[in-house]
C-alpha cells in the first residue's frame, strides 16, 4: 500500500477498472495515444515487452519449422477482392493510399497528387498478397508445405481505440502457411493453436481455454476459427490469440495451385495464425494490482531493479561496489531461460519514495534496495512484486544470488497459479436461464463491466441464439477444444445441445 | 567453377554486373519483386540476414544506451510541412492516404470512401511524428538525453527501383535523440557512425569510409550528414549509412523545449540515424562471386550445411548418425559471438551435383559432406565457400570440431581483408585533371558501369564544381572525417582546395 493507506494507481480496480487500465498505462510509462487517430507511440517500457514476445515467440516458430519472411505493405484492391467474405469483413475499416505525391496548389497548399490507376490498402492482414507469392512458389508437392511468419505492422480503422487492445495500427505476427493435404492443414491450424497456448500460459503465466470460434465470430474468408481465450480481472473476455483454416478459399483466390504425387493438379490447403500487440493489454489486465504493474519475469523488460541508498559520496562508492558484486554474482549464473537478466541500478538524484513507487508501478519483478545497514549484515532489501502487501524481505546475499533464476521462477508460477485460481474462482457451470442471467447482471448499475464471469452453458448452435445473447453483450468465446461431449438444453431457447461452450462478456 | 568450366552464375560479374547482381538474388533465394509497384517480397535467406544485423545492430544501440520505441506508421500532412527543406526532400515520393474505407459504387464496384480531414503520409522516416512525442516528453533537462530507436518500414515512391538496393518500401532502423547541448548532439551524431563503421567492418566484413557529406547531398532538414561509404566489386560506390546531426531545426519545428540548469527555456539539439535493408545489396555487391552468394559467417542465415551421401537405407543411417556426432560436437562449443551456430542437414531426395550447387550459390561459409569413405577415415569434405576455386578439403572431424569457430573466423576476416585490398587496388590519388577524366571513363563504351574506382582528389568545396561532375555521373561521396588537411587545388576548377575528397560513381 502506498503512504495513507492509498494505492499509487487511482483509482482502484474496484472503483472504475477501464480507468484503472489506463493508469496502469500511463504510471509505468507503457505507451500513449499519438495525434494520429487511433495510432498509439509504444514508449521503451511497453516495446520492451513486445521484444521479449517476439523473441519467445519466434524461437517457438522456429523450433516449429516455419520460416520469417516479409511482404508488401499495400495490397491492391483487386487483390483484396479475390476472396468475397474476406473483402466484406475489411472494406468498412481501412486505410486508403490514392497518391504517390504531394504538390503545391494555387494557394501555396499542399496536396495529394499523383493518382495511381488502382488504389492500395495498407494491410489489415496479409492473406492476399502473401497468397499471390504462394501462387508462385509452389508448383509441386515436393514445394510443400510451405511455412511462413511475418512480424509487421498492420492497419484496421477502428471506431473506438484503446491503447494496446485495439488500435487503428498494431503490431503482430501473422503465420501463413500451405499445405498439400487438408488433414494437415487442420493439423497444422491446431498446432499453432496449441504454440499460443504454450506461450501464453508459459511466457506470459495467463492461463487460456482453447476452442473454436462460433461461425459469426471466423475470421473474414476462413473454413475454422480458433482462439485462445483469458479472463482479465473484471471477470471479461479476452481474446488472445487466433488460428484459422482457411480451407482452398484462399488457394482458390489466389492460384495456389500444385501436382500431386499423383500427377493431378490441385489446389493448396492454407492456414493463418495471428497474434498482437493486444497482449501487453492482457498481461496488463491479468497480473497487475492497484499499485500498478506486475510483470512476469518471463517477459519482463528489466528483472531486477537495485536502489543505493547512502548518505555521503563514501557511502556511495561502497553501496555501488557491493550491487556491482552482487550483479556480477548474478551474472555467473548464466542465462535465465536463454535470455540474459536485465539488472537495472537507479541512482538518479531524486527521492527514495518517489523512486521506489516508480519501480512498483513498472512491475519489475524484484526491487532490491542497499545501504549501509544492509552491508553490514550481508544482506539485501528484496521486494517481490507478486507480493501485494509489497513487503520487503530480508535476505543473505550470497542466498540471494545462488537462488535468483528459482526465486523468478517462483514468481512467474506464483502469477500463473494466482491468475488460474482467479479464472476458475469465476467461472461457473450454469444450466439455469435464471441463474444466466442473474451471473451476467451487474449488481450495481453504474458499474456494468462488474458481473459473473464466464459461464459454461449449453448452446443449441444456432445463430439466432447466439444473436439473442449478443444483445445482452453475453458472446460465445469459444467452443472448448477439450470438452467432454454432454448432452443438455441451450441456455437460451431449451432446444437440445450436446455440449456446453464458454459464455463471457468480452473486450 | 561449374561443369564445363561454366560459372553458377550467368552472366558473370565481367560480363554484366547489374544482371549479374539480379542473378544471385534469384540463385540465393532472397527476394523477388512483388506485383506492387517497386515493392520487394523478401524471402527467408534474404530476410535471416535482416534478422542476423537487426541482432547485432541492436545489442550495439543497446550497449551505447539507446532503447527501442514504436511510433506511428501515417505522418499527418501539417506534421511534415513544419520543416520547410524535410518536406520539399519528400513531398514528390510519398504514399498519401486519403481515404479510411471501401464502399460499392452504383456500378457494384469498391471505390475509396470516407474521405479524410487531413491526408496522411505513410512514413518516409520518422523526424517529425517521434518529434511530436519528443515534445511531450522533454520538460526539463534532467529529461535529457532521450536515446531512442525505431525497427520500421518505411515507404518512399522511387522511380526506379531495385531489389534491396532501391525499393519503395524497405526495412530500417531509425535512431532519434535529443540532448541538452549542441556538443553532446554533435559527439552522438558521430557515435553512431562509428557504431555503423564498427557493424559493417567487423559484423558484414565490408570496409567502409567514413565522412562527412557535402551540403547538396544532406538529409533533408539536417544541419550535417555523415555516411559510411562502401565500394562494390564493380568500383562504384554505395552509401551504407547515415547519421544526422539536425541542430536545433527539428526542434523547433516540433516544439521540443526544456528548462536548463540555469533554469532557461531552450530549445533541444536532436540527430537521426538509419542503417536499411539497403544493406543486403551491399553485403551481395562486396562478396559474392561468379559462383553466386558468399556470406560472411557473422551474418550467415546459416553457418554449415551436411549433404550425406550414400546409397542404401543401412548407409543413410550411419552417415546420419556421424552427422548428428559431428553436429553434437559443434554444439557443444557454445554460442558463435553470441549467436547459436546455424546447422542446416539436406537429406533431400535430389541428385548430389543440383544440390551441391544450390548450397554454393546460397554462399553458407561451410559444406560439408559425408560419405561412407569419410567415415572410414574419420575424416570430412569441408568446402569453405570464401575459396573461389571452390576446392574440397579433406579434414580430420575432430580437427573440423575443435576449429569450427576458428575457421568461421579465419572467412570473416578473409573476406574482409580482400573487401579491403580490393578498395585499396582501386583507390587512387589524382590531381590531374586528365587522369581524373581517364579514370572515370569506361574503356568500353558498352560497359558504361566499368571505371578506375575511388578517386581522392582535391574539391575547392563549390556547389557548382560539385554539380558539373555530377554531370559526368560522378559524385562526391564524402569528405572523409580522419583525412589529414593537404594543400591542392580543385580538380574541377583548379582553386585552391584544402582537402581531398572521395569522388566516385555511385549506387
Amino acid at each position: 500500500m502506498a503512504k495513507n493507506n492509498k494505492t499509487a494507481i487511482n483509482p482502484r480496480r474496484d472503483e472504475d477498472y477501464p480507468i484503472w487500465y489506463q493508469e496502469v498505462i500511463k504510471a509505468a510509462d507503457m505507451a500513449e495515444n499519438s495525434d494520429v487517430r487511433g495510432c498509439m507511440v509504444i514508449k521503451p517500457w511497453g516495446y520492451a515487452i513486445w521484444e521479449n514476445m517476439q523473441r519467445e515467440l519466434d524461437d517457438m516458430f522456429k523450433e516449429t519449422g516455419h520460416k520469417n519472411a516479409y511482404f508488401p505493405l499495400f495490397i491492391p484492391l483487386s487483390y483484396l477482392q479475390k476472396e468475397a467474405d474476406h473483402v466484406d469483413g475489411f472494406a468498412t475499416e481501412c486505410a486508403v493510399v490514392t497518391h504517390h505525391k504531394l504538390t503545391k496548389n494555387e494557394e501555396g497548399t499542399l496536396v495529394p497528387d499523383g493518382e495511381l490507376d488502382e488504389p492500395l490498402i495498407v494491410r489489415p492482414t496479409s492473406e492476399t498478397i502473401i497468397g499471390a507469392s504462394f501462387a508462385k512458389w509452389v508448383n509441386s508437392y515436393r514445394d510443400l508445405p510451405v511455412l511462413i511468419n511475418q512480424w509487421a505492422n498492420v492497419v484496421r480503422w477502428e471506431r473506438r481505440t484503446r491503447l494496446f487492445l485495439r488500435t487503428a495500427e498494431f503490431l503482430w505476427q501473422e503465420g501463413h502457411t500451405a499445405h498439400a493435404t487438408k488433414q494437415e492443414a487442420v493439423d497444422e491450424t491446431l498446432k499453432m493453436l496449441n504454440v499460443y497456448r504454450d506461450f501464453a500460459e508459459k511466457i506470459l503465466a495467463v492461463p487460456v481455454i482453447i476452442g473454436e470460434k462460433s461461425e459469426s465470430e471466423r475470421f473474414p474468408g476462413a473454413v475454422s476459427t480458433y482462439s485462445i481465450e483469458a479472463m482479465m480481472q473484471d471477470k471479461k473476455a479476452l481474446q488472445a490469440g487466433t488460428s484459422h483454416f482457411l480451407g482452398q478459399k484462399f488457394a482458390k483466390a489466389a492460384g495456389i495451385k500444385f501436382q500431386s504425387k499423383e500427377t493431378k493438379e490441385e489446389y493448396a490447403w492454407t492456414t493463418s495464425w495471428g497474434v498482437s500487440t493486444r497482449l501487453i493489454g492482457a498481461l496488463i489486465m491479468v497480473h497487475s494490482d492497484d499499485n500498478g504493474l506486475v510483470l512476469p519475469p518471463r517477459i519482463a523488460s528489466s528483472h531486477v531493479v537495485f536502489l543505493p541508498i547512502y548518505k555521503t559520496d563514501e557511502e556511495r562508492e561502497t553501496v555501488l561496489a557491493y550491487i556491482d558484486d552482487v550483479k556480477t554474482g548474478i551474472k555467473a549464473h548464466g542465462r535465465y531461460h536463454e535470455r540474459h537478466l536485465v539488472i537495472e541500478t537507479d541512482d538518479r538524484d531524486l527521492r527514495g519514495g518517489e523512486k521506489n513507487w516508480e519501480w512498483i508501478k513498472k512491475g519489475v519483478p524484484l526491487k532490491v534496495e542497499v545501504g549501509m545497514r544492509d552491508i553490514e549484515k550481508n544482506s539485501l532489501a528484496v521486494l517481490r512484486r507478486d507480493n501485494p502487501e509489497l513487503k520487503k524481505e530480508f535476505i543473505n546475499k550470497d542466498e540471494f544470488i545462488a537462488s535468483i533464476h528459482e526465486t523468478l521462477d517462483d514468481i512467474q508460477n506464483n502469477l500463473f497459479e494466482r491468475a488460474k485460481a482467479f479464472r476458475e474462482d469465476n467461472t461457473k457451470i450454469i444450466d439455469d436461464t435464471k441463474d444466466f442471467d442473474a451471473f451476467f447482471t451487474p449488481e450495481n448499475k453504474e458499474k456494468p463491466e462488474i458481473h459473473g464471469g464466464f459461464a459454461m452453458s449449453h448452446w443449441c448452435g444456432s445463430a439466432k441464439c447466439e444473436e439473442d445473447l449478443k444483445e445482452l453483450k453475453i458472446t460465445i468465446r469459444n467452443i472448448p477444444l477439450h470438452g467432454k461431449p454432454e448432452e443438455g438444453k441451450c441456455i437460451n431457447c431449451g432446444e437440445d445441445s450436446s455440449m456446453r461452450v464458454v459464455f463471457a462478456k468480452s473486450y
